[in-house]
């Protein structure tokens, strides 16, 4: 569940807040609760009283501290920013990029899980898509390095724009298991890695306004 | 609206039992409605009998023909494909896929569009997650064409996965405006557009499995 100090960039006033050994014992038993619920019904019947009878606390403390079924959710997202995790480093760039979309596609495939849970609650409750967003954020600045040092070995061009390599390369999994709702392809990690890694290649992920569209001579030395 | 008898391959059971004038005028007034009151007030509030209200049909002949809000969401997805929505043809992958990305930017951005409301409610009405997909298969299918004449003028291999160039291409696009919430940048329909051409073009986007990671030459190549 990580610890107040948290890992991420991004403000977090509402761990800020509640430091101490106490508070993040209670904290740690409540969002726990709170991701058991979620995996086991889904968030339409997440209640806070539910919450505080399997975390084990006071209802009051619950709403006092997280005000709502939105404050619970944001709180629990806010919270996977605390961790300590880190991309992978495997020296290439499309398998960089293969290891973060396994990682993807384990958290989606096979669904409901707490990711497809949460991100569908996020429609749901405006201050859980704010923390949706800014662990989303933390995310792809923690794995800005995976693009630089491909830019650094000279897989790709300078002005490359790491967010939008890592977009390229993660988004196709979201709209297929989240909005197409397609049948998991064992394949799609890779095939999806490959196709960002081969658009930053081709200087077509850059960060500065896109350059005229490549010749049929282009198509021939790559095709 | 559209008419019962529909340009899309796919199976609209829905469709096919409501045959003849007045049971069409009564569907498109029925359908009419609902994307009025979702667009209005989103599907929280949508109710069976607001739409009656709304459509001025009897209660009963919704409940009837619908059953419920799930049921009036899957047949209003379903009649989109009623359409007779034609991919463009510009003479160049990179810009049909741009002309694409601009009809979903434009369906997405400065939401609550209808698109996106109908996004967010298939979250939650199954049958109208299935018409979704089923909407999505049909555009897919359609617009293979703009893949397949790329191939044809020698614009990306001929193995290349129609339906995979048009994920890549508009994958972005749902990630950063309904997952991400960011504000829409509008240079982002000819980046992803830009992007899915380089990964088609590179042979990144086949349908058998991937070749080997390319090499640095190619990188030289075409960065």
């Amino acid at each position: 569940m990580g610890s107040p100090s948290s890992a991420s960039d991004l403000p977090e006033p509402a761990v800020r807040r509640r430091t101490g050994g106490r508070a993040a014992r209670v904290r740690g038993q409540v969002l726990a609760a709170v991701g058991e619920l979620l995996v086991e019904d889904g968030c339409d019947s997440l209640t806070v009283d539910a919450v505080a009878g399997r975390a084990g606390v006071h209802r009051t403390t619950v709403y006092r501290r997280w005000r709502d079924v939105g404050g619970l959710l944001a709180d629990l997202l806010d919270s996977a920013a605390d961790d300590s995790w880190s991309p992978p480093d495997t020296g290439s760039l499309e398998e960089d990029l293969v290891a973060l979309n396994q990682e993807v596609f384990d958290a989606l495939a096979d669904g409901p899980t707490l990711t497809t849970v949460l991100i569908t609650a996020s429609f749901r409750f405006d201050d859980a898509a704010r923390a949706l967003s800014r662990f989303w954020d933390d995310r792809h600045a923690r794995s800005a390095p995976v693009v630089l040092r491909a830019v650094a070995r000279g897989e790709a061009p300078a002005a490359t724009d790491p967010r939008a390599v890592l977009v390229t390369a993660t988004a196709p999994l979201y709209h297929e298991l989240l909005l197409l709702r397609t049948a998991p392809d064992p394949a799609l990690p890779r095939r999806a890695a490959r196709a960002a890694a081969a658009a930053a290649r081709a200087g077509a992920l850059t960060a500065h306004a896109p350059a005229p569209a490549p010749t049929d001579a282009d198509a021939d030395a790559d095709g």
